[in-house]
Parts: structure tokens; C-alpha cells; sequence
């Protein structure tokens, strides 16, 4: 038994599928976003724009969240010192829970050190107290949920992505009197489709089974307050469990779920990835809550992410790049190919200081290999048309497929349409 | 099916056993460590002393630390925003892992956002990728590593706690040729005990089995520059995997594994917990550097934990308390009832106010329900006599037995050998 020449195979397959990633090693810079630093080979540093954070509102940098932030280590210190039952729940804690369940309108919440783990916590151990559970789970379900589901070590069936009749018919195969548990995302943040989730909510009243929706890719970004699809849709209160993240829109760390009292002490009280963890520091807790609490009131970052969203959308599509069907602030554009898909973002960095990061197999299907572009409210025109212009430039390079770009006409309209459709809203 | 019912009746069953959580909602004080502010039914706020907590040495709130996060935060934001992969690998962090690679004497490091995670990430990973891997794990080991265990889905087989001889059966049985991994903790949380690594490693290297070592409770507190038990030992460099943690002596949050390069290559490339999880903010990673590199050069948290330690054991010994045999800073007191547990902690901080929370079932075996106290160098001789004065105030009001106290004599000769034996290191 050679240990060593083992995991040398496993990482040689990796780069032979052209999937091995390399981690780009960065300095953001406080009030810059997204200009950040750049450090090839741990050596020079050098500027470029992030076009693929996930801090999609740039609120990580928000002077109140900094401020927050540093008040709290500077009073109470840098870590919990210990896990929420062991002398690690902290004040700036209990309020940031309080905080999110007033978001989603919910009696309670509890808080994990990320979505993955809150997914997969939450999931496993509500299922596994429900007797007989049989899961229900959405086709394109993240990573972290499809952990719970297993965790769970219960029955599940998967219903194709998105499809009303497919979950039906499970459903009505499943029988009312059984406890079923459908668990699906808002934002799928790989494609920037979004789950229908009124009609969701319809079958699950009609077969009597929980809801589950994971609103990561939403939370910050849609609804009026900003907690997500669900409360864009009006539909909140019908869902039985929202998770959301802290690390996204929020731009700090950490998940979290929101539900009934008794939902949440169940999971508290239960799960063993929360039990066994020492709470997130009181630092982190408050510069959350001042995040959350600036998003409820300010619907300026929201207009502005979908305002340049759309624009990117429109400059990237008449430039006859294929852009991939999105209804979010999410633009995924096709290249089909582990290695062009590799190359394709050395050359942005390289040549154009043009941050974006290949999504390649297991976060995508094979042969489904992008770009994946998080436009954010700071991503301004001037970056938009340095992006188009970099894209053609490596799309020509690596000789990637154009699509057919729509005249020039077509293209002002479509811009014209969107500053109306999101300047008010 | 009655949903809310089954989770208000698991909830029940908490209380019933006697072993439902309550989280003492916590404000620590920066610079006034162990010292802080209780808020009692979130409201009345009144000073404590913990004696729980497992930032053992006061580091979270180290100026160095407390200087090191606030500055980070300022300059570069609350935030990574994003996974390792995308956009969120930053600078702050790739030096966290080469200082967490020194620190052990290997290639490489992996910092994860818990303990917890790494444990589950790692031991999983690990084992999926070894064909037909048996896994050896301590009976006693923790719930994360139970978790990686369970999530490998291979072959395990469980040894008697510390059980050498144990181990080498099942070691002989399963044959050399056969891919195993013995997984266990150097300290014992709840007991305080030791492995003995350097006969387990004799044992691996007899029969050919890779060793996965959980050192969560030992870095920062033990071995001349902190780096635990094996470094104490002289054994760091025949474990092939060692896991720790930035949230307790270290005072910050997060986990970590340190290993070869191509183990960390291997498992940041295939652990689903690590990849769709985003990295840790570049305000922690800068806080846990500090406190590291502070405590690989600073022996005087380590030798006033182990002083103030071993004369908090003798006190409460000479007190006549039934305090459990433990090899380390960790000192258990029997109490043997999960009620009458929570009625003695509950007890030392509405009269006392002393805060230790009560361990019960499923943290330690049913019957075997204890106070875990844990001083550091900042509990100083006054805390000491008052926490004794305290413990044996609640023992007589609940009748709780007392142990014969050992005569006053044998009390002082104690004390001596304990200021001489750490003195120095």
C-alpha cells in the first residue's frame, strides 16, 4: 500500500480532466471594490477588477460594516471562545439571530459558521426526526444540501430541475400521511434561474409536506427588505425553513436558517455540526447585523446590481458572446470546455487584469464549462465595456465560438428597457 | 403527520432526560479576561467569571490579536467574498497556512471555517480516496471525527479508548497490505487524558497504516513553540495528518489540517465541506497569525496555564472535591446526575456568580455528567479559592458527596512540586 502515490493519482487525474484549480491569491482593498490586488506566483503584486465575487453588493467594505466589525474585537475581543453551549454564545450573537428572524418574518433563527454547514446540519437532522422522511430534492441542489440529504440517511427521491409535474408525481406517490420534506435553492447560482415557489408551496400544501429553500444566491438582493425571492414572491410565511448566508450579499461569514421556535431548538438542540462548533466571533456577528439592518432600509445597492446586471448582459449578448439564459443578477457564458474554459480566464488575468474564474466539473455539469460574471452595483459602465472588450479579444485568441449579435438598434432598446425597468425598484 | 407535534416531542424528551441547552447569553470584556457580563433572561446585565471557556489562554483577546484583526478588517474588509476557488483565497490566509505548516514541521496546511469541518472534510476525503480503506478510530474520539468516519462510508472498526493492544489486534487482523487509517485525539476533551502517540505511530509504521492525529485541545498549550502534544512528544514528524484549531488557545475561529503537500493538494481538491465553502475573512486569518506566531515564541500563557491549572486541581482536591484524574489543563468534576449537574451550575452563577456549564449526555456517557473547568493564567490564586469556596457551598446545598480530603500536608507538598515541575517551562 504506497499512501503517498495514491493521492499523487488522484490530483494526476485532476489535471489530466484540465479540473485541477488553482487558487488565485488576492488583496481586496477596503472602499476599492472591486479593484483588488493581485499576487502571481506569491510574488508580485499587481491591480485588477474582481468580476466574480460573491460579496455581490460589495457591503463587505461598507463603512458600517467595517465599523461594526472593529468596535466589537476592539470591546469584546477576536473569537467566542467556545461552541454556543460551552461560553460561546455572545450577546452581538442572540441580537444578529433576532435580526434575521425579523428578516424573514419567522419566529426564530439559528446561526452555523457557513451555508454548507447550515445546509447540511439542518437538512440531516430535521429529516432524521421525522419518521419514515422522504426527501424531496431538487435535481440542481447545492453541494452543502445534497450533504444533508445524505446525512440524513433517510429515503429521498430527486424531481428534475425545476419541474412542478416531476415533484407532483412524487408526491402523490409518496402519500399524504407520509412526512416528506421538499428542499430546494431560490437562485440556482450556477445558471440564475430562479424555482417557482409559489406553485412550490401549492403542492406542498396540497400533499402535506415541509418546505426547505436555500436563498443564499437571493438573500440581500430581492425583496423589498432584502430577504430574498421568497419575500420578492410574497410568499414567506408558506415556506417552513429559509436558509440564507452571511457570506454573500451580506458580505461577512456564516449561515444560517430561519424558522418556527420550535424548528429552530429542534436543529439547536440536535445537530451535531452545530453543537460541536464554537460559535462565529461577536466581531462577525455584528458586522452581519449592521449589513442586514443597512439592506432592510437602502434599495440602492439592489437597484444598482440588477442596473449593471442587465447592462452587462446586453453589452456582453450584442457583442455576440454566448451569454447563457439568467432572470438574475448571475451571467453565465458558455464555453464548453475544461481547458479554453482555463485558458480562457489565464488570459483576462494575464493580459486584461480581469479577475473571473473558470467553473468547471463538479460545480457544472461537463461540457456546461463557463465564465461565471457577478456583475455588483460598483461594477460601473466604463468596467462593463473594459469587460466586453477583454472577452472579444480572448474569445478571438482562443477562437471560441460568437454567437449571432443582434443589431444595434435591438441593443439600445434592451439598455433603455432596463434602466426603466429597475430605476424605481 | 403532525409536523410541529414530532419536533415539540424531541424537544420533550430533552427536558424529560434533563439534558435540554440553555446558552447563557455572554458579553466578554476585551482585557478583562476571565471576567465578563451575563445578561439573565436578556435582560439584567451582571459581571461573571468564566470557567469554561476554551480560549484557553486568553489570546482572543491578546492586543497583538485584537490589533492584527481591527487593522485587516479596516484595510481590506469584513469579508473574503467568495470560496477558495472563486475570488475568495486572500492573502492573509495563504500566510495563515505557511505559518500553520511551520508551525507542525509540514509541507503543507488547509485551514477550514471549523474544527468541526475539518475533521468531518478531512477524515472523510481521506479514507474515500484510499481504495478500500479501513478506518481505526478511538473510542472516545470526538463528534466531528465520528462524523468524518461515518461520511467515508468505508470499513471502521472502533478501538478501546487509548487501548494499545486493542489497536494492534485490529491492526493484524486487517494485514498489511490493506490501506488504514488510525484516527484519534492527543487530549481528551472531557477527561483530560493523553494518547500515547508515540507507541500508536510504532504501531502504524509496523503494520503500515497512515495516522490522523486531533490536536484541537493541545496547540498553542503544549510543546515548546505550541505546536501540542506530538511536538511536545518529539512525534510531529510520524503523524502524516495533524488537525487543530484557531478557535481555541489561539482565540480566533476555524480549523485546519497540516500534512504533505500532496495530502493538502488531494483533500482541497475533493472535500465537498472545503470547496463550496466560503474562506475564512482575511480579519481572521491575519488575528490567528499573530496569536501563533506570538505563542511560538512566548512560553509564559503556557507555563501560567499549567500552574494556575495544577493548583486549581490540588485546591479543589484538598477541598475534598471529586475531581477526575486528568493529565492536562482540563479538570472534570464528577457529578454523575444530568439534573443535579444543571442545578449546580445554575447555582455557582445565580449565587456565585461563576460560570461552567454543565456537560452531559451526548458529550460524555450518561452517568458520567460533570463540571469541566478549565483555568488559564489569567484565573489567578484569589479566583481559585473563591471558585473552591463556591463549588463546595453548592455540594453541601445539594448534598453532593465529597471525597476525603487528602490532610494538609500532602496539600503543600503539591503545590510546591506543581510551581517547581512548570516553572520552567
Amino acid at each position: 500500500m504506497d499512501y503517498q502515490n495514491i493521492f499523487n493519482e488522484a490530483i494526476a487525474s485532476l489535471k489530466d480532466e484540465k479540473r485541477y484549480r488553482v487558487f488565485a491569491n488576492l488583496e481586496r482593498i477596503a472602499g476599492r471594490h472591486p479593484h483588488a490586488l493581485w499576487r502571481k506566483e506569491n510574488q508580485n503584486l499587481r491591480e485588477i477588477v474582481i468580476w466574480c465575487s460573491n460579496d455581490y453588493l460589495g457591503m463587505g467594505q461598507h463603512p458600517k460594516v467595517i465599523e461594526a466589525m472593529t468596535e466589537t474585537v476592539q470591546r469584546m475581543g477576536a473569537g467566542a471562545g467556545g461552541t454556543r453551549n460551552i461560553s460561546g454564545t455572545n450577546y452581538p450573537l442572540v441580537q444578529l439571530e433576532e435580526e434575521l428572524a425579523d428578516l424573514h418574518g419567522k419566529e426564530g433563527a439559528l446561526v452555523f459558521s457557513s451555508g454548507f454547514v447550515s445546509n447540511e446540519a439542518s437538512i440531516s437532522t430535521i429529516a432524521k426526526l421525522l419518521p419514515d422522511c422522504l426527501i424531496l430534492s431538487d435535481q440542481l441542489n447545492h453541494a452543502s444540501m445534497i450533504a444533508g440529504v445524505r446525512g440524513a440517511g433517510t429515503s429521498k427521491k430527486v424531481w428534475r430541475h425545476n419541474d412542478l409535474e416531476h415533484l407532483e408525481d412524487l408526491l402523490k406517490a409518496a402519500g399524504n400521511d407520509r412526512a416528506k420534506l421538499i428542499v430546494f435553492e431560490s437562485v440556482y447560482s450556477m445558471d440564475g434561474d430562479i424555482a417557482p415557489i409559489e406553485r412550490i408551496c401549492d403542492l406542498a400544501d396540497k400533499y402535506n409536506a415541509m418546505t426547505y429553500i436555500d436563498e443564499v444566491h437571493a438573500v440581500g438582493m430581492y425583496g423589498p427588505r432584502g430577504a430574498g425571492i421568497a419575500e420578492r414572491d410574497g410568499v414567506m410565511d408558506r415556506i417552513d425553513i429559509i436558509e440564507g448566508t452571511l457570506a454573500k450579499a451580506f458580505g461577512v461569514m456564516g449561515g444560517y436558517i430561519t424558522a418556527s421556535q420550535t424548528i429552530i431548538d429542534a436543529v439547536r438542540s440536535y445537530a451535531p455540526g452545530f453543537i460541536f462548533t464554537t460559535a462565529i466571533p461577536p466581531g462577525l456577528a455584528a458586522a452581519a447585523t449592521a449589513s442586514i439592518k443597512h439592506l432592510k432600509e437602502s434599495g440602492v445597492e439592489r437597484e444598482g446590481q440588477q442596473r449593471q446586471a442587465q447592462r452587462t448582459k446586453d453589452v456582453l449578448k450584442a457583442a455576440g458572446l454566448p451569454v447563457m439564459p439568467s432572470d438574475t443578477h448571475i451571467i453565465p457564458v458558455l464555453v464548453a470546455d475544461p481547458d479554453l474554459c482555463k485558458q480562457a480566464t489565464d488570459l483576462l488575468l494575464d493580459k486584461h487584469g480581469i479577475y473571473i474564474q473558470p467553473i468547471n466539473y463538479p460545480t457544472v455539469p461537463r461540457g456546461t464549462e463557463r465564465l461565471r460574471i457577478t456583475p455588483g452595483p460598483v461594477h460601473n459602465d466604463a468596467l462593463i465595456d473594459h469587460l466586453r472588450d477583454a472577452l472579444v479579444d480572448v474569445w478571438q485568441t482562443l477562437e471560441l465560438p460568437f454567437t449571432d449579435a443582434p443589431a444595434e438598434e435591438e441593443l439600445d432598446a434592451a439598455q433603455g428597457q432596463a434602466v426603466y425597468q429597475f430605476a424605481g425598484g
